[in-house]
C-alpha cells in the first residue's frame, strides 16, 4: 500500500463528513448528472451563473468548478467574477477547459481565463490540455514545434503544471495527475465511459469535492479522478452487458456507495 | 380514512383524467426530472422561457411553476410577465424560492415576485419558506426578533400563508401544509430524497400538476407534496440498497405507478 | 425483405464505423438525453450555441440538429447563423420545430427558419408540421381551408417535403417518411414513448447521426426513426412493467445495443 492511496482513502472518508459545498458554473448537457454526482460522493451542489450572484455563491462555498462546455458570453463573464472572488478568499478553483482547441471562441476564453484567474486544478483530455500546452508555449514566444515534443500526457501535464503554477489532471486510459514536480499515473477506469456524455465533467466536479474538504490539492485531483475510474469499473461490473442507459445509473450508484474502505482495495495509484 | 386522504385519493384520480398542461419556467439542472415526474404523474409539461412567449404559453396552460433555482435577469422578467398572465386568467401560480436567503440576489428576486404576483401556493424548505417569513415581518415594519419566534415549521407556513393569502407547503422530514388555518402534516417520505437533485423541484410541480386539474389548492399541495413522500418510500424499498442512481429512476417509477388506491393506502395525513 | 430495409440495416452499420460529429443547437430539457442518444447510436455529440462559435463548430461536424423546444432570442439567431454555415459546405441540417403551433414567438421563429435555411429533414409530430403546411400554403397565398383538406399525415407529409424541396419525417402511431414522393410507413414503436420527454429530441438527433454517416438523407430519417421505434418496443419489453423511469433508461439501452442484424430483423417499413 503506498502513501498516494493511503491519503486518497483517508480524503474521501474526510470528505463524507465534511459535505462541503461546491459551487459550479457548466455546462447545461450534463449538470444534472454532475450535482447528482456530488451528492454521490457527499458534498453538497450549488448551481448559480447570473453575475449578480455568482461571487456571493462563490464566497459561501468550498470550492469552484468551472466548465465551459457550453459557453456563452454571459456565463463566462460570471465564471472570471466568481473566480476572482474564489482566488481573493483562498477558494480553490478547478477548471475544466471542455473543447478547448474545437473553436477560436473557446480557445479564447480559455486563454483569457488563464490569463484572469489563478487555477487551482486543471482537468481535461489530452487534446484540451495539450492545447493549453501549446497556448502557454505560445504565449511565451516559444515555436509551436516545441509543443509538439510534448509527445506524451505526462510531459504534457508537467509542462502545463509548471507553467500555470498548479495541479494538472489528464485522463484518458490511463490518467496523470502532476503538480509539475509530483506524477501519479491512475489505471483505473473502463472506456465504456466514453460512451456515457458528461463522466469527464461529473471527474471535474469530483475534484472539486475533494479539494472543497480540506484536501491537500494533488491528492484532491486524484481522489476525484480515482473514484470516477473506481465506479466506472464497479458499473461495467454490475451494467456493462446491459446498455449505456444501465451503465450511467451504476455510475452513480458506484459513486453513492464508494467510501475510504473500497478506495484502499480498488485504487491503482503509482507515484513516479 | 379521513377526509383529506380522501379527498387527495380522489384528485389523483382526476388529475390522471384531465391530463392537465403545467408550464415550467425552471432551472437547467433538474428540468429534464421536473417534465417526467409530470408526465409519470398524469400531467404533460411545457417548458418555454423567453419573454417572447411565455404569456402566450401559460394562457393555454393549467397551471405555471415558477422556480429561481437558476435564476437569471433574462428569466426572471419572464417568470413576472408570465405569473401576471395568470393572475389575470385565474390560472394557478405555484412558486418555488429555491435558495431565498443564499444571496442577496434570490432574496431581492422573492421579494420582486411576492410583490408583482399573487402567489397561489409557495412551495419550499423550511429556510426557504423562514426567509419569506422574514421578508415579511421586515416589509411589515416588524421587528425581525418577531420572525425568529416562529420557531417551529409549523407556525412559519401559518404566517407566511396568512401573510400572503396563499398555500403554503414546507417539506421537510414531516411535510407542513397550511393556508394560514388549516394545517395538515405529511409523514411520508424518505430522507434519501435529499441525496437526489431535484426532488424538490419536482416536488413543486407535482402540486401543479394537482392544482391544474380543478383540485382546490389546499388539496393540491397535500397530493404534490404526498406523492413525491409515497414515490420517495417506494422507490427505497425497491432500490434503497442499490445505489443513489436506482433510487433516482425509481421515483419516477414509483410516480408513474401511483394512482387514487395507492394514495388511499399509504398517504400519512393528519389534519389539525 | 425489402430494399428500404436492407439500406436502413446497413446505414447503421456505416453510422457505427463512421462516429459522425453532430452538432446540436437545442433545448436544455432533453439535451443530456439527446447526447447520451447520439453516442449509444454510435455518432458523437457536441452542443454549441453561442453565435460566437456556432458557425465553427457546424464547421467541423457532420450534422447540424436544431430543435426550438425552449427556444429563446440568443439561440435563435445562432441557429440561422449555423445553418447558413452547414447550407454553404453542404452538411445536412435536420430541423425539429417544436412546438410550432403553439405560441406566435414559435410560428415566426419556424417560418424566419424556413425562409433563411434550406432545411435537409424536418422531424415533428402531426400538429407541428401541420402548421408548417399551412404556413406554406398561406405564403402561397392559398385559402387555409386547402390546409384543411391535408387531412391525413402522408398528405401533409408529401405537401411539406414537396413545398420546402426536403425530406419529411412524421412521427406517431405509424411513422411517414416522404420526400414528396417517395413515402416510407414505419409500425415500429410504442405508445409509452410519449410518456418519457424527449424521444421526439432524440429521434430527432438520431436522424441527424445517420444523416452525418453519408446514408442518403431519405434512409436517413428512415433510420433515425425506425431507430427510436425499436429501442421502445425493446425498452418496453424489458422495463415496460417497471415504471417510467425504468423505461425511459432502457431506451438508451436498447439504442446502444441496436445493430444492423437486429434492424433487419425489427423494422417494420413499408414503401408504398
Amino acid at each position: 500500500m503506498n502513501t498516494i492511496t493511503k491519503n486518497t482513502a483517508a480524503s474521501l472518508t474526510e470528505l463524507r463528513s465534511k459535505v462541503p459545498l461546491v459551487h459550479n458554473i457548466t455546462n447545461y448537457v450534463t449538470v444534472n448528472d454532475v450535482a447528482n454526482a456530488l451528492l454521490a460522493i457527499g458534498a453538497s451542489p450549488i448551481m448559480a451563473d447570473d453575475i449578480n450572484e455568482t461571487a456571493d455563491i462563490t464566497a459561501i462555498s468550498s470550492a469552484l468548478v468551472i466548465n465551459i462546455g457550453t459557453l456563452n458570453e454571459r456565463t463566462i463573464a460570471s465564471m472570471i467574477v466568481s473566480c476572482k472572488k474564489a482566488n481573493a478568499l483562498g477558494i480553490p478553483v478547478i477548471f475544466d477547459p471542455v473543447g478547448a482547441g474545437a473553436s477560436k471562441f473557446r480557445n479564447d476564453t480559455t486563454k483569457e481565463i488563464l490569463k484572469q484567474v489563478k487555477v487551482t486544478i486543471l482537468r481535461g483530455n489530452l487534446s484540451e490540455v495539450s492545447f493549453v500546452a501549446g497556448l502557454e508555449v505560445t504565449t511565451k514566444g516559444v515555436d509551436s514545434s516545441e509543443a509538439d515534443e510534448c509527445n506524451d500526457n505526462v510531459a504534457v501535464a508537467k509542462t502545463v503544471a509548471k507553467n500555470l503554477n498548479c495541479i494538472v489532471a489528464i485522463t484518458g486510459a490511463v490518467d496523470i495527475i502532476s503538480d509539475g514536480e509530483r506524477v501519479v499515473k491512475i489505471s483505473n477506469g473502463h472506456k465504456r465511459l466514453s460512451k456515457v456524455t458528461g463522466t469527464g465533467c461529473m471527474t471535474t466536479a469530483l475534484v472539486g469535492a475533494f479539494s472543497g474538504a480540506g484536501t491537500d490539492y494533488f491528492t484532491a485531483a486524484v481522489g476525484g479522478v480515482a473514484s470516477m475510474g473506481i465506479a466506472g469499473e464497479i458499473a461495467f461490473e454490475k451494467a456493462g452487458n446491459i446498455g449505456i442507459g444501465s451503465f450511467h445509473m451504476a455510475i452513480i450508484d458506484a459513486l453513492s456507495n464508494l467510501d475510504g474502505e473500497m478506495m484502499l482495495k480498488r485504487a491503482k495509484l503509482d507515484e513516479e
